[in-house]
């Protein structure tokens, strides 16, 4: 089978000089437009690199192998897939890799042909050298202080780049801002203003959230500590990620301070529960700060009630962070984007591609309203990496907002995968999955051995359900009863681990014992797996 | 040029059943010897599947093309590189991709022949899939949370995973579990006992060791907040990296509360002077807490003196840090280990294989003597992933001792390359990185337009200098020659980077204007390249 036989590459391309300083972001989209900058002179194209492009917009895993005919569309997803690497096989001169086409770099509505998009996109080592910027081909910043790779050296090969300073990974960084603006406007702040940066995951983002409430409020704790502010609380539901504790004890609020708020029977925040509780800290002399509504609960999916929260904190003066590392991405679902109505009037916002948008781990979005004050919470100036008088716009050296140093460059993927779905490829995936769950809701709501653990069709993903083997079916409701049932699921679990057949995560919450929670976010699974998962947990728990 | 025609595929595998409970590390590794756990039966191995295995392990990148006769190594590498995914285009059964060997999980001393480590360290897809515990090959968490992945569906693709529970990531979780052993080895650390993580760099690293002391100490603060503790304080170098005043700010200490220590003219700190400040603090009624000592400091490379540093913390009861961020590497080293002398007396150890050591980035390890400080520092229980009735030892789910809740898989990178070149491969490269240093530093310590920052060998590669132009030789020191010996070092960067041809990194220090500091971390570099550089600044700096 001669899968790799095509060496197309990636066109010749123009390149222009060093981006001057003051040039705002949006000056540099106009230069875009210009055909010396990051754009594609196509007309010296060599016929070897000319690429025949295919539209893989609607290819899924499962038509590839071991799919039947999958033989095919696997070869062609390969070719292309593999395609830079094969080319750097060739001897084409690295100057040939400069691909870039300043229209591709927002993120659209509609999907791009995937070539297309990664053809534009280059290669990781296209962009850890920075050759849109540079002139030479063999520039290439390998070390992440400094380093040499002068012309007499080795190509570049693909490399870690980090994104601190814009000299860096200038690729990354423009794309890490474009990608931001394009989150806010999906949020609804005007004009995508503001301010995020990219973190390790939904926690480190909620950690930001609350560093940045808190230097909003008593910026003095900075530089004095906490003992320069009064005892401060937190609010969060009760059924929120428990990163909102975490952060509380590592920022030296202290778990005691951080406020649990009651729910409802959908596990979503009752609001007048918040506001007694604010006025009851007031009361003891406590100073509420920081309150984090939870748009799609990790347990039960829930949506808080945002505008509610958005009232009592405007009453009250606090901060309204609004975690949506689960439901963030409804965002981008013209049908569910309601349950999130509200968010515009939030603070800071956490988003994780890496959940429900299928993006690779790790992805996560911290996303803030306010400018300046995520650099103002966190910046030191480190003079070894942040040096004013730099030759160009330091505006873009990023890395000093961040609580980490280097960074992992998160952004290619999600960036890549936004050019080639669209918009509407992401609202297609969480539409799917959304229906999918509630094709398990419907199928199990009524069936005999399942019970809901809340009625009602679930907001999020997150169908919870207890399986009730034969044996419990006629008991009635007891303390024996409630400890056999706690124990079905974890059995059942572990029966499907040794047999290998799929696999679904349980938990006690509040006072319900063990119950499955079967979340649905990639786009591959369907009604048939749902069915399967049905008859599975049937086999292994009918004689428990 | 027919690059991909090798349809190698991994051998077909036994596999066993699920690891069962109070099964402990050594267990798993006295079992691994039994022949169905972990282990290859290449009995049955169809021909079809054979590897015919290629020692790159003297391979480097300036062999690759476009070097002269680089044609068939790069063809020998990028086939077994890519062997997996084109081995996945064929029919093979996934049963099949269960290829592990027990016996080559340490890190060894002698590399392996890369093509042996890859087989057996199999793909991220089949560890994503925890196949190694699971006997279906088609059981595939594809989600964070829960999933479904039945018989009917696709196969594994190569997916995002994630550690925080041994049942999502189990070879992941052992695999890291294993490498920080190692690194704890390494350290001095007896049996290479106590514990660590991997963390997204070295700026989090180092907040996990201040987030410990604290614990250590006050472990009220956790609950309370820092208003249960008196005031903190923590030492450090004024030339420590900026992330240990960042945890100050960020943890509720407050940068005022970070107190720099003095250094001498090499960047050491000096004993006394951290002595004077304790004394000093202790007097003003403050409680000193944390010292951090840095082992290859970011700019002058400097090694703090570990020994007497950590005579003063156990005089005074405090937690004693080395950030070993940049310079841990060095521990690999016979040569240069002796620069750490008395890490082992330390509380917990930052080290970046990041950085000094090529791993891709992010790979940084935070790691600490005491068993027990981690968890109980960090852990917040979660009923939804850390659940005590789990069918196996829940010992092995990390994740609950972390800041982050999913983390990025970070170490099979590093496992993999510690396979590879073996412990003496990495002695190897960081011996090459200070002779290349130490060579610079030769050519340019007496060379006319050079001066050295400080005298003496770098005790890192670090080698900081300012290249005086002809102008600037003759002219006294002088406020006005400081000044325009400040603007030299950025306007040769510039024109560097407009030319394409390298890129230095410069900063001011102190009471230092601005130099360069040139570091080689990058085993591909060579002596030309140096002296390619001296050349360019010379060029681009003679008319300055």
């Amino acid at each position: 089978m001669e899968v790799f036989g095509d060496n197309s590459c990636p066109p010749s391309c123009n390149t222009l000089g060093f981006l001057q300083k003051n040039n705002s972001l949006d000056e540099k989209g106009r230069l875009a437009g210009q055909k010396n900058l990051l754009s594609c002179d196509n007309s010296d194209r060599d016929a070897r690199f000319r690429l025949t492009e295919t539209d893989f917009s609607n290819l899924f895993a499962r038509d590839l192998l071991p799919a039947k005919n999958g033989e095919e569309p696997t070869i062609q997803f390969l070719r292309l897939s593999t395609a830079p690497l094969r080319c750097w096989t060739s001897t084409t001169p690295t100057s040939s890799w400069r691909a870039w086409r300043a229209s591709t770099w927002s993120c659209p509505t509609s999907p791009n042909p995937w070539s297309r998009s990664w053809w534009t996109a280059g290669t990781r080592s296209n962009m850890a050298s920075g050759q849109v910027t540079h002139d030479s081909s063999t520039s290439c910043p390998l070390v992440w202080t400094s380093s040499v790779w002068p012309e007499s050296g080795s190509p570049p090969l693909p490399t870690p780049t980090c994104k601190f300073t814009y000299e860096i990974a200038p690729v990354f960084v423009l794309m890490e801002q474009l990608t931001l603006k394009k989150m806010r406007e999906m949020i609804g702040w005007a004009g995508g203003e503001g301010d995020g940066l990219f973190s390790p995951g939904g926690a480190i983002s909620n950690m930001y959230s609350v560093m940045m409430a808190r230097y909003k409020y008593f910026p003095e704790v900075k530089t004095k500590g906490m003992s320069a502010a009064p005892r401060l609380v937190l609010f969060t539901s009760e059924h929120s990620h428990y990163s909102i504790k975490k952060a509380g004890a590592a920022l030296g609020f202290g778990t005691d301070n951080v406020i649990l708020l009651s729910t409802d029977e959908r596990g979503r925040v009752i609001p007048a529960d918040l506001e007694a509780k604010i006025i009851d800290a007031k009361q003891k002399g406590y100073v509420p700060l920081f309150v984090n509504a939870t748009a799609g609960s990790t347990v039960y999916g829930a949506f808080d009630p945002i505008n509610e929260i958005a009232d009592i904190c405007e009453k009250y003066n606090l901060w309204l962070h609004v975690d949506g590392a689960w439901g963030g991405g409804l965002l981008m679902s013209r049908k569910h984007r309601h349950k999130l109505a509200g968010v515009e009037r939030a603070n800071s916002v956490t988003w994780n591609p890496h959940k429900m948008m299928g993006v690779p781990l790790q992805c996560s979005a911290i996303l803030v309203r306010e400018k300046g004050i995520l650099a103002g919470c966190n910046s030191m100036c480190a003079g070894y990496l942040f040096q004013p008088d730099k030759q160009y716009d330091v505006n873009y050296d990023t890395g000093d907002k961040a609580i980490q140093c280097g960074r992992h460059v998160d952004i290619f993927k999600f960036w890549l995968m936004w050019k080639a779905k669209g918009t509407i490829g992401f609202e297609q995936h969480i539409d799917k999955c959304l229906d999918l769950s509630q094709y398990l809701y419907n199928k199990i709501k009524n069936r005999e051995g399942y019970q809901m653990v809340f009625d009602g069709v679930p907001q999020h993903t997150n169908v919870c359900f207890w399986y009730i083997p034969p044996s419990l079916r006629s008991m009635p409701d007891s303390e024996e009863r409630r400890e056999k049932l706690h124990r079905v699921a974890p059995k059942i679990k572990a029966m499907m681990m040794e047999s290998g057949t799929t696999m679904v995560g349980y938990q006690p919450q509040g006072k319900n014992v063990n119950f499955f929670r079967m979340v649905v976010s990639n786009l591959a699974v369907t009604q048939s797996d749902i069915d399967f998962l049905i008859d599975e947990i049937e086999r292994l728990g009918q004689d428990l």
